[in-house]
């Protein structure tokens, strides 16, 4: 995230340090996002510009610090390409759902798929799982390659899941919640777990860094889909208003259909049943409707929710600098715009 | 593939250790398609009738049978286990090609894409390359993941190569040559490479396996290109005419285009600008032109010379039953009509 760098004066020692380690996360990422042919390598360059907020990366290396404290320089080259791995994953993840909300922008850039065609799209994503696995298996041992394979299987049952239950104006927060902790959670929850397993956490403290990384994962979820119904498009910096074109009913959305009149309901449903991303009536419409049932405040009081159990599940872990700004972190969350 | 049960009477118990040893990868594969939720478990038991001639599969099989004799019995769980994952990996890329040939139709059933969309494809996709991964990553060492990783590197190479030359009416054969070593005989040649080295054989015999792997593959694409504009729809059992729709030239097409007298030509180009698969019209003015210049025949030649290199390939490896299947199977990709 970018604002990790707006850190408090306290904070500045770790967050030098990390910084350092994301620069050879990025050296890592480059150098296997490298191909002999040269249109393949034009399509490489392109999607580097998304790497934005580096979360992922930056989740496995201060787990590892966390994890590792008290000792100092415990980031070791596996640390790196673990978490060049978890970023390769999330940007395959970005073009493929590019391709299916059909986005334009994206980093304030054009996406893939709008410059090239969803065909290229769709193969350039599949490169970068590729890629991905293929750093993975670089690792000294299998066990990194096994549970990022695993949640990567669950990213796409989280995704599948989604598809399934578009245009389901009934669906119920508990699936919304079992969604997003596929389709989000577990790649952050893993990039945890997995940063403090290469600094010789024990499995108990292991899943104590898990768990903070997959409740902090729904936590930014549940603010990213809030932020496609509430966001300015030029702050967020890529296309809004896309879940409810698609049919995709996120948190406040699902919690205003259950608690509004009758009358209210079906005024959404008809709107809902219609919805153009590229038309402000609409967007102010949704706007509306959610505010009208108190749920943009509902969606925020899940999410703060889940930021205080993420910290909680750092409680019995050692105190550090880098423990510190994971807690500061998750409370990031909660204040992001973009 | 189907024919191999076709086999000549002096390869019958070959072709029944085959047999049985081909169970097991459907059992391992069928292992692997499992989820706990109901919509992707229905997609799952959907995408299995895509499996058809397994032919990455018994590339593995007999190759560690080939490799090993003329011990017997050599095939292992390792064999298993890389020949279900390397058949994932190629439903994955057919299910994606599907998505990008927009076609309706495979192994006689509808497509993903026609039946749930575009979107569920790709994340359907997504999912077999992650459960090939995640399986890969369960084996006793990594060198297979790294290989298989590598070669899928080659197979999104190639596509997004080919990709890149749509509608290129001056692609020439060096890169039509380039293309399909990639997207299609690397992952043969590796199911030859690991079903040979998980048998105790040497990198130089790894290599010969690997190089028969992909001069077959190479011809096996050709013949597979030819069938697009010379098959009969209802024996290949799938969408044809879509290579020349979507602007796909193959080897027919470049070598017409390259020897055809200027008047031709330019009627050929005429035609392919407006291409429609779906019109018996177009289909047969496509295949009088190829005809015309010989082009089938000069598509066949090459076919022909990949199976002699193929075959030659295996010259220095110790004559066996199982590799008298191999050099027959060869010969069987010339004569394939589906």
């Amino acid at each position: 995230m970018t604002s990790i760098l707006d850190v408090a004066p306290e904070h500045a020692p770790v967050a030098a340090a990390l910084a350092e380690s994301l620069l050879h996360v990025e050296e890592a990422f480059e150098l296997q996002l490298r191909s002999d042919l040269p249109p393949v390598e034009d399509l490489c360059r392109h999607v580097e510009r998304y790497r934005g907020k580096m979360l992922r990366p930056t989740m496995v290396l201060l787990s590892g610090m966390a994890a590792g404290a008290p000792r100092e320089g415990v980031i070791g080259d596996d640390h790196i390409t673990i978490a060049a791995v978890t970023e390769m994953v999330h940007l395959a993840t970005l073009v493929h759902d590019d391709v299916l909300d059909e986005a334009e922008t994206r980093r304030r850039g054009d996406t893939v798929n709008r410059l090239r065609g969803n065909e290229v799209a769709v193969i350039l994503g599949d490169y970068l799982i590729s890629k991905a696995f293929h750093l993975c298996s670089q690792l000294d041992s299998q066990d990194a390659a096994l549970r990022i394979g695993e949640v990567t299987n669950r990213v796409c049952e989280g995704e599948l899941l989604q598809l399934h239950h578009r245009d389901n104006h009934s669906l119920d927060e508990d699936t919304y919640f079992e969604i997003i902790r596929r389709k989000t959670a577990s790649l952050i929850g893993v990039a945890c777990e997995l940063g403090a397993s290469r600094s010789g956490a024990s499995s108990d403290v292991q899943y104590r860094f898990r768990d903070y990384g997959e409740k902090l994962g729904m936590a930014f979820q549940i603010r990213d889909d809030l932020l496609d119904i509430t966001g300015d498009e030029m702050v967020v910096g890529k296309s809004l208003g896309k879940d409810l074109e698609k049919g995709k009913l996120t948190l406040p959305m699902i919690h205003h259909l259950q608690t509004a009149d009758p009358m209210t309901r079906g005024r959404t449903l008809v709107l809902l049943d219609d919805f153009r991303a590229d038309s402000p009536e609409h967007q102010g419409a949704a706007l509306e409707a959610i505010r009208s049932t108190g749920s943009i405040e509902y969606a925020l009081s899940e999410a703060r929710r889940l930021v205080s159990e993420a910290k909680a599940s750092l409680d019995a872990v050692v105190d550090s600098p880098a423990r510190a700004l994971m807690l500061d972190l998750a409370e990031a969350v909660l204040a992001r715009e973009h």
